[in-house]
């Protein structure tokens, strides 16, 4: 036995999105279904940020994410988020892999949005909203042109270059530097900044779009006008995970939302137990929040694909 | 920045005993004086055995163990536990190491109980009994050889075999193949067992004498005779763990001892917040079921004595 170690940069060249799209997508359809399951988060908090253990067993395989959040870390030109996975072998427990985990979590959120957007948006969406071109709009996109084929993909950031940079690297996609009112009136929008005050007003929400919220990953944050959820069909990942630092958790402190008003989680939608948009005219939200189900059904893909391709670092780790 | 790879070979070469003595010490006295933290272990339950998120910062240092526990493995030739641990720099969450942690959790257990006797067992303290020659007996040995001169170590195992190669293995210290009764009569006895009844008899324990109770380390295991909890001195590494699996938790249970008869944990009494031994005659119990500070401890020394070293793997790991 030996255990594989795969760098950030040997992930990168194992992955690919299609193959990440589905994954997830069984992933949360056997959590829904008690196939797959993911123990609460353990969070050690320190003083500059924290580091969250995040176990889950899906598709085969079982493992944990650790990943830190320290937001002083860009001063420093280190990473906000690092992360690092152990990969095992459930009937054993035997570490198969020990991976970055930095672009499994890029690609499982983008993965989980555009699988979010097949099931609730309109199936003629002809047109996607960025809200945000950091590094999270990549995968947003990536994914999104997996199952669509958008007539236009409108981009909107506060920093110029930003933008600039997201339509260069995506040669021959549809995409258009735009004003937020315009990306934000899409037939598919995702949110995908650091705000903590909403960004997106309500009266710029076209009849029947599906917003997938995906900035808000703590208490505090927020990127939408409330009255778009109390007005929307509202999915979540994960409804602890989203009320404690969701989009969902501020409109809930503060009653402009309760919990009861959540339809449901995106697992039950892919598992048939309840239905995904019946009507053309609803609004939709995806509150995005990220699961470990996610990570370990997409670490599971990467460490088949590593050990059929060969060639990677492998050590005798936990051997005598 | 780079990730330091350290395979179960390399953290043998680099841990040395009475280092790790020192620095668990520091660990068990910082936590319980809240220099040190733990939060609760997250546990992913699957078919076959569990596996342990267990993060800590003590040190200087942050990290997380990953350990599981599949008790069918020795039947396929593979240890029951094998352990990972990430160690991260706490100030940025950087992963300064990536390490086995088996060696690690051998050599804190066996500090902890060394430790657990220096406060606890008689200072004149001249012969050591161990009920169990398996593994945990040599870090065991290893650890009270350094706190301790013993006139003669007595050990009890019901594989001769095992009893011999404990022997064959510590040259030039009094060791001698014993009866249970004998090991148990000792000053300070070790209980190294997967018991799940008691095996140590009340009568065959002598006044004075100090138990470590190691063996018990899972919901329904238990070593000790409850009449020698019920009129021992119990110090327990940490309360809730050691309710759950430790010693006291079978005879909680049965409503043969009780959560309140515990007297502290080691590190209040390391710190000074409760005395250690202040009786000749009395009989002393420390239930050990490890802890995560015991582990990141040992790891920052791992990992400090690593970077001194040099000539370890090191990888890019996070990095773009």
């Amino acid at each position: 036995m030996a255990t594989l170690f795969l760098t950030r940069r040997d992930v990168r060249g194992l992955l690919d999105m299609r193959d990440v799209i589905n994954a997830v997508e069984q992933a949360l359809s056997d959590w829904a279904t008690g196939k797959a399951i993911m123990p609460p988060k353990a969070y050690l908090v320190l003083d500059k940020g924290d580091i969250r253990a995040m176990p889950a067993a899906a598709a085969g395989g079982a493992g944990m994410k650790w990943a830190n959040v320290h937001p002083g870390n860009r001063a420093l030109g280190l990473p906000t988020v690092m992360a690092v996975l152990v990969y095992n072998d459930p009937a054993t427990g035997y570490p198969l892999a020990i991976m970055d985990a930095t672009e499994i979590t890029a690609y499982r959120t983008g993965a989980a949005s555009a699988i979010a957007s097949k099931y609730l948006a309109r199936r003629d969406a002809r047109t996607l909203g960025l809200v945000g071109a950091g590094r999270q709009a990549y995968t947003q996109l990536q994914a999104h042109v997996e199952l669509f084929a958008f007539e236009s993909v409108r981009v909107f950031d506060i920093s110029r270059a930003a933008v600039d940079r997201l339509i260069e690297s995506f040669p021959g996609h549809p995409l258009q530097a735009s004003a937020i009112e315009e990306a934000a009136a899409s037939d598919i929008v995702c949110t995908l900044t650091t705000a903590t005050r909403p960004v997106v007003k309500r009266e710029w929400v076209v009849p029947g779009s599906h917003i997938n919220a995906i900035g808000a990953d703590a208490a505090g944050k927020q990127e939408l006008d409330p009255a778009i959820l109390r007005e929307s069909i509202v999915v979540v990942d994960d409804l602890r995970q989203a009320s404690g630092g969701g989009e969902i958790n501020v409109p809930l402190r503060e009653g402009l939302f309760r919990s009861e008003d959540v339809y449901g989680t995106l697992g039950e939608v892919i598992a048939g137990l309840k239905p995904g948009r019946t009507d053309d005219a609803a609004a939709t939200v995806f509150d995005s929040t990220g699961v470990a189900v996610e990570d370990i059904a997409t670490a599971e893909l990467v460490y088949r694909r590593a050990a059929e391709r060969g060639g990677f670092l492998s050590l005798d780790f936990v051997e005598e």
